[in-house]
């Protein structure tokens, strides 16, 4: 049985929930809520389902979702998506990113990936037939790198992933950057798949950069965001995708033939509740007050603060603790701190094709202050 | 933009089901009932979100629904499962099957589909970098033809896809078909693709013949099933796979780079509701009573009646309908029957790659008797 994807094993936010529970630590290791959904959000699936909506939706997605999608985007981002023909519902982020790879990606075509990059990213590529080109942020900041980027584009590029704000290192794109990606694809037939997932949770005044703001590159990317990270419904797995009708067309063709449609009654709740702008326009405000709690606390133990601008994840360089764990590689790191100190981060390394180690560690703060003040008094003991 | 799939464009049910709504037609196209579920399925699913399970689940699916399938299948089938490692949740059957072929397919190899079949199987193998290999069912009586199958096999066949109880023809495997795929496979290294969503529709005393009953093809088989088809919630798209663990475990490596997982609540509400054996016990005696309400009523039409062993479709042949319609090609003689008539169906040409026509339609019987009858009383005036 010889393996489509012989380097991968199971992901390493499986490993990490799965040795999190097992040892009874504190999760802030795969990236999602310890604190329920708004109560609205269930009750208006529990009367769609009860209203009958329970068979097969249009395969794009329930109209009135594709519409408080269009509206929402036209109001933050200022570009009307056709919700026709320009906006199709996804069985969460991951499912979109996949299909959208599948649908542009020919064997052989080059696919620039930014890393560190979420680790899905490389698999998808691979299992498309395309050729894989990593090209690394600027070490230290994990801000685009255009320089490396022009260097490493050539004419079999077929397309570029993009994600901010950024996962794992919480960096966001400023509008100069969006400009310096448009001059360089601009005389190009290259594609952009922008992650845009963690586009409600920009902090400290900055504002998140969609692609969708931009003309010249919305007209030539496809545009993933989700609900389960807006909405603290990670278990729902619904996302959705924006893009201009001839490269949505291309979507869809492959989408039909994924999943082929997204839970009914789950699109018909979301679609109610999007009519208050309040919950996503309110999240950076609520999660910037968690960022500040768990950095103010991290600031009093020995691990090293990088910068978050943005998503709910927060790196820390471990490379100040005693030995011998200063000098344990992220994964092992992980793996000792999750057993002896009882919290559970994500290694860096995890993100980088090639396992680069740089004794950086991944915490997620969407949880309960309770949950990590209850972290930061372990980590505090180091 | 050059397209991975240059010969696709919507799905036929698509394109059936918005042109029976735009015609006010009765809509016997796509596959899915227009009456409701059991109430106590949605209110199981409202616990669940009660009960705050709205974030990530596992990976493989939530253990007591992967333990209740287990169940089921030992039950019925007589082959235990590892609820651990033999058994994943999927988006649904077509999320399934597409992921079942990225992990098996790799460039270059031959898959084997035996038409008509799905129209998802055979643009899932081209994603793949696969070559389709297209063997006939029997003409006129749908059933496997195991000497052009043995023909078809090559040292570079990687899979064949079975599909029983079969759409679109509503035949059902017999155990002797079960044997003679086994002494064709037995000395290769060849995988199956065995979807049986419509496992739980058999009809008139026979039963469905999964896979799962016979050791050597189990140890071999992808084997696919749907709580949509079963539970009268096709927008729910939630299915399973069963295979045993060296296969399973490359199957997980592609779904959690698909997907990741599955829809938290919905899978909790199935949980609860599959204690209950009634509901898929009882299934073939409900859909019978449809079947032999609508075939009754079809004696009486100018249409003739294919036979229907299972699933929820019925063909009938139009070719003794009068002129000029029963010269009409299968896809325009549909699209006549929707907008001039007012019953939807779905042409046979849409199960073969090459668009065969044969003059037969498929009608789904899914329906309330009364939308039965009203179809019946349009299609008694030809
Ligand atoms: C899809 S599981 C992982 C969740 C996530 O996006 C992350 O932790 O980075
Ligand atoms: C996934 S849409 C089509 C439903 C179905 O399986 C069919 O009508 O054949």
């Amino acid at each position: 049985l010889s393996s489509r994807l012989p380097r991968v094993g199971t992901t390493i936010f499986t490993v990490m929930s799965a040795l999190a529970q097992e040892s009874g630590a504190v999760n802030l290791g795969q990236g999602f809520p310890d604190f329920d959904c708004d109560p609205r959000l269930p009750q208006a699936v529990t009367a769609a389902m009860q209203a009958g909506h329970n068979q097969y939706p249009p395969m794009a997605g329930v109209p009135a979702l594709r519409h408080a999608i269009a509206h929402k985007v036209a109001s933050l981002y200022g570009r009307r998506y056709d919700p026709d023909t320009e906006i199709t519902v996804t069985a969460g982020a991951t499912q979109a990113i996949l299909t959208a790879i599948l649908a542009l990606v020919h064997p052989g075509d080059e696919v620039i990936v930014l890393e560190p990059c979420y680790d899905s990213y490389v698999p998808n590529i691979e299992l498309a037939g395309g050729t894989v080109v990593r090209v690394p942020l600027v070490p230290g900041t994990f801000r685009p790198d255009f320089d490396r980027l022009a260097a490493a584009l050539t004419p079999r590029t077929r397309a570029i992933l993009v994600n901010t704000p950024h996962n794992p290192s919480g960096t966001v794109w400023r509008t100069a950057d969006l400009q310096r990606l448009y001059d360089l694809v601009a005389d190009t037939d290259v594609w952009l798949i922008a992650d845009e997932v963690y586009e409600h949770m920009v902090y400290d005044g900055q504002t998140h950069q969609s692609l969708a703001t931009h003309p010249g590159l919305a007209a030539r990317a496809l545009i993933v965001s989700s609900f389960g990270k807006t909405y603290h419904v990670t278990g729902w797995k619904v996302g959705y995708v924006l893009a201009p009708a001839a490269l949505m067309a291309e979507f869809r063709k492959v989408h039909q033939f994924n999943v082929f449609t997204v839970n009914t009654p789950m699109q018909h709740g979301l679609a109610a509740y999007m009519a208050d702008p309040a919950p996503y326009r309110g999240l950076s405000a609520f999660y910037q007050a968690k960022r500040d709690r768990f950095r103010a606390g991290l600031a009093r133990t020995r691990f090293g603060l990088l910068p978050c601008e943005g998503t709910y994840f927060q790196c820390v360089d471990y490379s100040g603790l005693a030995v011998p764990e200063r000098d344990l590689p992220e994964a092992a790191f992980c793996e000792w701190l999750t057993r002896e100190v009882g919290v559970a981060a994500i290694p860096l390394s995890a993100f980088y094709g090639d396992g680069f180690d740089q004794r950086v560690v991944r915490f997620c703060f969407a949880k309960r202050d309770e949950t990590l003040d209850a972290a930061l008094q372990r980590l505090a003991r180091l």
